[in-house]
């Protein structure tokens, strides 16, 4: 830890202050009026920051001018004097665009500062035997589209940030995404240059971790511990503690996907044995269900499978494309399908194992199903929270809640817009210097 | 998170940090010391920190009055004057007295502000079937002979932090330690007002939440992310994180004991199934080296057992001590007898599904193995390693450093005494008040 220095009471300390002071309070008004409940005057800000409401009114006017607030009709009020112009957050200026590169989709969305999504598509596609390169150029597309939407409504691109189901570096090196395929792809060489981004560069993160970072953002203030578990091909979690999103000691936390659930059980891609993804993954759901290609283990008897991992189809298999085969199986579920109600049963409790861990070593009192287990949440959550009622030691006194995400299947790439959109929030004086007034 | 006010910078505020000043370079003085190769003198200090040497004297003297620091003959010097004095902490001043509680054994230990331990009690006793009140009155007798010996060598008590194996609510209640059978004992209403206490009540925590920070104090600076395990008849975890004890969300993180590794594999205490505890506590080692009563569980198919729990003895079992149980074990496995050897590999095996899912999760970069493990660290190391290398979707960048504790079986404690000495070291001011001079 730091050691602080003795406290200064001193005029270079003041000075130093004083430099910084615009850009602390520009923040701090845009924070204040995207907090409240109703578009404040300047005159409320004044009264709310303990500024004087000359600063206020420049202020709001740099930011207005940087398209960061736009005034809004002044809302009726009792009293004397005339009523107030209000300010909100401007729907017509910076705007982030967030992506996610998966398994078996991809997505983009565009969020604007006031949270609203304005422009949004998902591409199914399966990745799997698509070169790192050749992908993101499909990644690529999407960009140019969305610049295109942007420009059309009148937005600036204020950055973009990709979702990958995977291991990153801070650089954005994509170390290891094994149900991709991808090893060391640097991502940012490879779309970095893509002319739609401006030169502005490309933020790489893990898919999970974006997600609970959207979720920690949609959801209620209370959900300021959980775990995000992003439900795909492969399982990641995002960890968010204390309204932190957890990395980490290197920046590679959230694998939940190869917990280990059944020690000597399924071989993994990864590796390894008995992974979580080998039990309560997609593949593995859909092929209990018989909703895809039949495996090669039987699903009868998961917890004995010792046989060789799930087959790579040599082309891309004649079966369903995962979303579609999730809404069979939502159907097949509805109606009490005796195949589907096992192929879940059986996935909930191996997850349910891995999560009753995951508890016991953080303590966290909320579970939030991502990914395509948003969808399936009905059936999973009783036996994920019947296997944590019997195996948390602290269960009796610590409730936790199994929940659906409150965000859906592009909840990573909002999470990656949204992620954006808070850096323009929190540092608003880098944005006015860049656009450039 | 709190939302910073706009930054002030009037009389009002510098008037209230003038009012915490003093007692702010106070720790910063004391800590300058604490942190020294060699003494430094008030002129070294003055240096180091940016105060006048008018105010350092002061503060120094104030804690010489207070027996925080002590005078040390000067050291010779080259160049013009006289040789300053140079300061170190006291040894003769407050110290902290560090407790623990275990299934098998209490211990107790007085560490002064130097750090130097100046009395170490370890006392085998078996309190499974002890009564919380009982239990904790032996535990009063440790207290008694540590205040005893704090008289005789003229040390100050500053305070008293006792180790529990089980969940500790933030008042210390200890809501539930399965392997001693409490449930909600008051530890504080049943203990707090020993005489020598002096009224200043005692601090409860979880055993390896203490040992966990007693070895980050102990250990080289970059050991900042780690978990130790602290392996006895229950298996606990304290989790470190940039150089800060992770407690999670409610305070209860660390289960690693109740971490399933065969998820329908043996009962536990706990009314889990297939716990770490049930493969690589230490009943379950010593049972499978056959060091102990005969298990109910055959310990050559470890993976299949689903007996019921181990018996719980009547009355104490007439078999060796587990202290003497585990040096037998030692023994055994020098001589590489194969009993030996198979109980550790077994018990390795577990624990490594265990921390590899611990790996996955959390992104630690050292596992230190402490209790009984650190003894057996030779034997365990190898197999824990070979299974992170085998299940961790990370371990090909980033290695994993697998230890035995630097402190020995009293790590509880003394990290329990560490905390009270570092509450001194960090707020001198409280304790120069409490010192009523």
């Amino acid at each position: 830890m730091a050691q602080p220095a003795a406290v200064p009471v001193g005029a270079a300390v003041t000075a130093v202050r004083q430099a910084s002071l615009r850009e602390h309070n520009l923040a701090l008004v845009l924070r204040q009026i995207a907090a409240a409940g109703r578009p404040p005057s300047r005159a409320d800000l004044a009264t709310a920051t303990g500024l004087t409401r000359a600063t206020v009114s420049a202020l709001v006017d740099d930011l207005i001018t940087g398209r960061l607030l736009t005034e809004v009709a002044p809302t009726p009020r009792s009293g004397a004097g005339r009523p107030a112009v209000g300010l909100t957050l401007a729907g017509h200026g910076p705007a982030g665009l967030g992506l996610e590169i998966n398994v078996d989709y991809l997505a983009a969305v565009l969020v604007d500062l006031a949270g609203t999504v304005r422009h949004r598509t998902v591409r199914r596609v399966d990745l799997r035997l698509v070169p790192p390169a050749e992908a993101l150029a499909l990644v690529g597309e999407l960009i140019t589209e969305a610049g295109a939407e942007a420009d059309r409504q009148d937005l600036a691109l204020a950055g973009t940030a990709l979702a990958v189901p995977g291991l990153v570096t801070a650089t954005g090196l994509v170390r290891l995404a094994p149900n991709l395929g991808w090893r060391d792809v640097d991502v940012p060489a490879l779309l970095g240059g893509h002319p739609v981004l401006g030169g502005r560069g490309l933020g790489v993160d893990n898919e999970a971790n974006l997600a609970a970072l959207g979720e920690l953002h949609a959801g209620p203030p209370d959900s300021a511990n959980f775990i995000y578990i992003s439900g795909e091909v492969g399982i990641g979690a995002g960890i968010v503690l204390h309204g932190t999103l957890f990395r980490g000691a290197r920046g590679w936390s959230g694998e939940l996907g190869h917990v280990p659930v059944h020690p000597e059980g399924r071989p993994c891609r990864c590796g390894g044995r008995g992974c979580l993804e080998q039990y309560a993954g997609q593949e593995a759901i859909l092929a209990a269900a018989r909703l895809t290609d039949p495996p090669t283990v039987d699903p009868a008897s998961p917890d004995e499978g010792t046989g060789p991992a799930p087959r790579r189809p040599a082309v891309p298999a004649p079966v369903p494309a995962p979303g579609v085969a999730i809404g069979r199986l939502v159907e097949a579920a509805t109606r009490e399908d005796p195949v589907a109600e096992r192929a879940l049963v059986e996935a909930a409790t191996a997850l349910g194992v891995a999560v009753a861990g995951v508890i016991n070593l953080l303590d966290v009192d909320t579970v939030v199903l991502g990914g395509v287990y948003a969808p399936l949440a009905r059936w999973l959550a009783p036996t994920v929270e019947a296997e944590i009622r019997r195996r948390v030691l602290t269960a009796a006194w610590s409730p936790v809640t199994v929940r659906a995400a409150l965000l859906g299947g592009d909840a990573a790439a909002l999470g990656a817009a949204g992620s954006v959109v808070r850096t323009v929030l929190e540092q608003p004086a880098r944005w006015l210097g860049r656009a450039g007034r």
